[in-house]
């Protein structure tokens, strides 16, 4: 199969619900560029941005209550996507035979969730459960967004292989004894996990401090949970050695995975942690830390590596050499492959047969 | 018909005269790169802006009298493109052998015309009347450029349908009362009018200073003319009710488009007026002014509509939903479309049977 | 033949010895990344600078050593290209079947020559001679570097038809008699030589100071040899009309040209000279006066030419009008031209009969 389509029937993020605070929000999601805002009655709308006439954004126009109005030549547009107003109509009468494309919206977890596939299909009930970034009181979760200049699953691909924090990210696992992890890729469902155990971790004064742990050595957990189109949840937690992860430090992250195009993507993320949940300074100082990591280390090293690719989006097809800790990434590429053929009509027979 | 190439045979604008009181001007038109000075003799030079030895801009030379002077190897070449100095030899004689094109090219009404197709057929006779930008004295006319990010028709039909003031310039029209507005469209030869008369028209105090009528509502009008390809005259005036508009304000315009390439347009433009004709502070205030609006309000729009348009240069081949105040932009694409496919050497029958 | 690959089998200058006093370089040459180090034993390790891995430069990583560490998961490469290390591998063993391309590469006349093609057909002994850069201690040499955004033959062009020196570089040659310079072009096996002398050539009071030579008017040449695949040695020397060059001033000049990509170069080039050869200030001087030259004048005219010839690298099809002064650039291309047929598997039977 030599092209790789977006997904269509499965929720990608779309952005965060304080976005839509304000008017309106316009961002391109899988090459078509989408224009959402709230409505009066709370629900997300959001609609292709591109007036039907002459072919601009809607985004150049303004919000006239829950309606957008072209700034070009003024036809309004509702929450559905009809055309409600039009200016050369006795009345500003609107026109029913004229609509820009609507698609499912909601807002959960913090983000704003958006199905480019099927209408029919969309089932909110398949969300991923990211209930610490805002429903869960334990936790604080600052946020951010970064973006990436290349495809999104070596954006994924980058998360599910944490080995490279130790050449990528040096001084993060300093003095921790990395022969003595342990990681384990296991299938269930739709979801992938890659979990890894760290038996003896090594914590500086400065984290024990933080973190309010005061043992050297701890015992910890980095379990990797990836879900379709590329929603990753990292459950990080340290607690000490013999005791339980309900004592310790919980410090979950989001990586929230959208392709903007083939070959950028939309990083949105969040940071969370059960401790010091008040602290607003300590969240916008870890905020501005994991921005610089992903902005300054992970985004040059993946725009790089996607120059090399050129405009090939499927890692695979370049015969990369395969190392131990690249299992997780391979079967998440895997699952998307057979999700994309079964949208594009292959029964699942015919995508094992494929293979 | 899939492609649209440039039409060849008519008078496209190529800059204004007072460019060439310098020693030459370089500019791409039709995708062609043309240098053009004015002659001892007073006539206009139009070369193709390209050595023939090594092809480099000669605009990168020099002007040594009537001829431009290669800066790379020192050929040099007259007013009618033939090679009149080379200095390799004895002498430094010319070579009739070698030349680059010239094209016909006449200088009036404050512009510079040229002609890019058979010089045979180039008669200054068919050059479209803009006399209000110089010989007309009744008229001071500043004039201006900007340089739009998009085909030079979408261009033109931002100037055909003007209900785009409204929502695109908003203030302009203030207070007046649209729906009183009466719009006719008519083709005479080669030549389209899209009339708009104003009855009744409302004049804010500011207005009424500057344009000394001292009246709340006036009568007016808006004819706008269009030639191919792309050169339209604005006649707008404004007089007092049951008057003429002998005794009223004339603020006629000039909206020249010539395209640079399929994607970038030359937009050489004046605003005239019969009133305050020797204010020349008046005249730097107005170009000012028409030149922000132009470039902060339609330019972005217009590169908006290219950026959806992609590589497509015909906005018809997308299928735009059509709207009242589309019918002048319509005809004209039309008119454009049989030109260009006369010029195909397809007979007028040929062209009604594949509309 | 319509395509104008690269010459593989040749040495390219890949930069200068000086280069490699600190860790790495990376350069592309002829579309490839290439880093390059210079091992503890003196030798010069070239390799491609893409992690099999990952695909991302190997010189984001860092050296330990005399191997390259791949900043993303840390596997290790040796001067030969082997992984030496894996961290993933008990003990950080390495994979013989994992390995990087290396190229030969050597050291000489202050310059890095890479050998592109086949390893087994790379003798040193085909690098021209370049003594005069470092070995011959009658010579100071200060080099610099330029980037033309040209491709490599038409920036060879430039040097192979000094006559743009009198238009492209006015105030060089002012002065001197222009007719009564001679020009010779002979090939000599795989070399070309372009021939200049310069019976009646006019000094400067400024000249006459700096070069001590104490005449108006005095005798000189500038004898250019070219071999592939464009490595130029300019020869330039003036002396008293009647005495000999060894007398005289020596201003030999080298032009190293390798192709970064088809529309790119890689300038390296050398300015030396027989007098104040402990002149630093003169030689930093010089350094700077060369750069502005070449990077003001002949670099925006060549870019201009790449930028009319578009896609195309062959001169020759776009037929350009034939001056006198061609005759060594059209050789150099002819030589070019039947070393890449050559290289191609065509005999030369067959590529005469091509001509
Ligand atoms: S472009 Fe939107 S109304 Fe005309
Ligand atoms: S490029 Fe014009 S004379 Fe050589
Ligand atoms: S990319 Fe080099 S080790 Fe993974």
């Amino acid at each position: 199969m030599s092209d790789t389509p977006f997904l269509k029937n499965v929720w990608y993020v779309a952005g965060f619900g304080s976005e839509l605070d304000g008017d309106f929000v316009s961002r391109t999601i899988c090459n078509q560029r989408i224009v959402m805002f709230r409505a009066s009655d709370g629900t997300v709308a959001a609609l292709d941005d591109r007036c039907p006439h002459r072919f601009v954004p809607l985004s150049m126009g303004k919000r006239v209550g829950d309606m957008l109005q072209c700034g070009y030549h003024g036809l309004g547009f509702g929450v559905d996507g009809t055309c409600v107003d039009n200016p050369n109509q006795p009345g500003h009468d609107g026109r029913k035979d004229i609509c820009v494309r609507a698609y499912p919206a909601v807002e959960r977890h913090a983000a704003i969730w958006i199905w480019m596939g099927d209408p029919a299909l969309a089932d909110p009930g398949t969300i991923p459960d990211f209930s610490f970034m805002a429903e869960d009181d334990r936790f604080a979760a600052p946020t951010g967004y970064s973006h990436m200049k290349a495809n999104a699953e070596i954006v994924a691909d980058n998360l599910l292989d944490l080995s490279h924090v130790h050449y990528l990210h040096p001084g993060v696992h300093d003095g921790s004894d990395f022969a003595s992890f342990r990681n384990e890729v296991k299938q269930e469902g739709d979801t992938l996990w890659s979990m890894l155990w760290r038996p003896r971790y090594y914590l500086s004064p400065e984290r024990r401090a933080l973190w309010g742990l005061d043992a050297e050595w701890v015992e910890g957990q980095g379990h990797t949970r990836w879900d379709a189109p590329g929603v990753l949840a990292v459950y990080t937690a340290f607690w000490k050695q013999g005791g339980s992860i309900e004592q310790g430090v919980q410090i979950p992250s989001a990586h929230l995975l959208t392709p903007e195009t083939e070959y950028t993507t939309h990083y949105f993320w969040a940071t969370a942690r059960n401790f010091q949940i008040d602290n607003a300074e300590l969240s916008a100082r870890q905020v501005v830390a994991v921005k610089e990591i992903f902005e300054t280390q992970d985004g040059p090293m993946l725009e790089a590596q996607q120059a090399f690719m050129g405009s090939e989006t499927d890692l695979i097809k370049l015969r990369p050499v395969v190392l131990k800790p690249d299992t997780a990434g391979l079967m998440s590429r895997r699952m998307m492959k057979q999700r994309r053929r079964a949208e594009a009509g292959m029964d699942m027979g015919e995508v094992m047969a494929a293979e």
